[in-house]
């Protein structure tokens, strides 16, 4: 069994059973990157009926024990999430009405800076805003994750912090071994794992780099190191595998409609399009490599189950809203 | 003649009696503090409305031109200007259709961070974040005035650096007279007086001190310190009167939706509901008071005209949208 700590794109049946395939059986989606509260209620909307047209194979999960149920009944569990706070629209009493709707992870900032925080691309992270501390004692309480993916370090710490609950750090990488913006520090990753937060590790080439795409053993080696620093019970997985996306997706994912120019995102001027996934994972259902990868590379069974699946039940059983 | 940089509040027909009384003959409005695009466009219809509805006393300005035929008239020109960016939600595509219904006067931030700037509230000012910059160019193009009132100090600098047309401090006062989050350092002062911005001196009581509300001539003191640090063709006049606010509407202003708790603004909680005008402007028709006041305190005829209309009128002819 193993849970995806973020995935985004568009889904469909065939996504759906290739996860399967792979052995995934829990997966958070990207509901939105720039929407605000109505498109991010269109979004919700429409994960609610795709996944009721493949109820055999697929159900939203809103507890950890409900990705249990689902994931032992061989279909896929969906946990909803955003990877932008701009579903509130700066209301703090959203929070709650959106963890209501179903809503389980929200990443505090995207690729821009917000009234919440800064992002890991702004020249400079601002660090927590006022009405970014409050979001999150407010997730804390409404039972929503708080995801730093794109956060910028310093808010990262700030977070941390902050937060009466653990944090996640969803879909990045360890910037020490594959330096971007992106990736995170050395000192974030011990900070995460020492309040029992949780980073999934990415396989997008862009945070991930070729060296550690060549193989899987290569990058399950990227994994064991990012255990050194951040701890056993810290490291998961996050691949942010995206599915079904074209050109267009990529300009409304990095640049929104905040420029009218262009931006990279991860990518950049040289390699702008989209990045090809690791050698080893060329199609989704080749993430079942990963449990014999991590073995090869000198993980227990039990050290396997805590990075595929454990270690993201125990963050979402401390942090996701009560049935 | 005067022209008022910024008030805010319910306006109705007493209220533009009140001020062409008063000698006003030019005024940005508040149309807005935290509302989004759709909030914002229902405030401009409703502005056309009351604006069409008292013809005969009062226009929408959208140049300095119609300003001044507008003030010839004896009407009072409406000028129609935002307190946050938020009307755009994150479009830069959004700045020109804004301009084009009319918009000229847009501060970067409220009393929050958002996705464009720090605020002068929050513990740390962010800067400029990317999406700011290229707002503030965006504005130059489109022809609406760039205002850093409660922008943090920090932001405005950056503001003055980037923006391609002189911007404006439309409310507040010398931090080093009255110091307070909400008023500038002389600093700031002086890089916006070097750039051919303007700041519009306050009367509003939290943010001008006792001392200066006691008599016109200590206001009018007042406003010659600002000039000999800002210079003579870069201070006006920027009330920041409210008129016809009740208690939720500061609560509406101060907290807006981003917080269950409290927050007082330019007051304070020992000071927290409306604060009495100053002793000289208990009235609003009081404002025809000033002109007389610049020239006690020592104002030639020529430098009280471009404090209280000119240094605006030079503004606005080079930031506004041509007709």
């Amino acid at each position: 069994m193993m849970i995806d700590g973020l995935q985004c794109g568009h889904f469909d049946r065939a996504v759906f059973q290739a996860l399967l395939a792979g052995g995934v059986r829990g997966v958070v989606n990207t509901c939105g990157f720039w929407e605000g509260t109505v498109d991010s209620m269109d979004q919700i909307a429409k994960w609610r009926d795709l996944v009721a047209e493949n109820a055999d194979i697929a159900a939203i999960a809103a507890t950890a024990d409900q990705i249990e149920v689902i994931a032992a009944s061989g279909r896929l569990a969906i946990i909803m999430g955003f990877q932008n706070a701009n579903l509130f629209e700066g209301r703090i009493r959203f929070v709650e009405l959106f963890a209501e709707l179903g809503v389980r992870v929200v990443q505090l900032t995207y690729n821009n800076q917000n009234d919440l925080a800064g992002s890991c691309y702004e020249a400079e992270d601002s660090g927590l805003a006022r009405y970014g501390r409050q979001v999150i004692l407010e997730m804390n309480r409404a039972g929503i994750l708080v995801d730093c993916s794109h956060v910028g370090d310093r808010s990262t710490l700030m977070a941390i912090e902050v937060s009466e609950k653990p944090i996640a750090v969803t879909h990045a990488n360890v910037d020490s071994l594959f330096p971007h913006k992106r990736n995170k520090t050395d000192d974030v990753l011990r900070a995460l794992g020492q309040s029992g937060g949780v980073i999934g590790c990415a396989t997008y080439r862009n945070i991930t780099g070729d060296d550690y795409c060549a193989s899987v053993e290569a990058w399950c080696g990227m994994v064991a190191r990012t255990v050194d620093i951040a701890g056993i019970d810290s490291v998961a997985i996050g691949t942010d595998r995206s599915h079904n996306f074209t050109a267009p997706d990529y300009a409304w994912m990095r640049t929104g409609r905040w420029t009218r120019g262009v931006d990279f995102g991860a990518a950049s001027a040289a390699r702008p399009g989209k990045a090809p996934p690791p050698d080893w994972f060329t199609s989704v259902e080749d993430i079942a490599v990963v449990p014999q990868g991590l073995r090869a590379v000198g993980f227990s069974q039990d050290e396997v189950a805590k990075i595929t699946h454990g270690n993201w039940l125990r963050l979402y059983r401390e942090t996701f809203r009560p049935a």
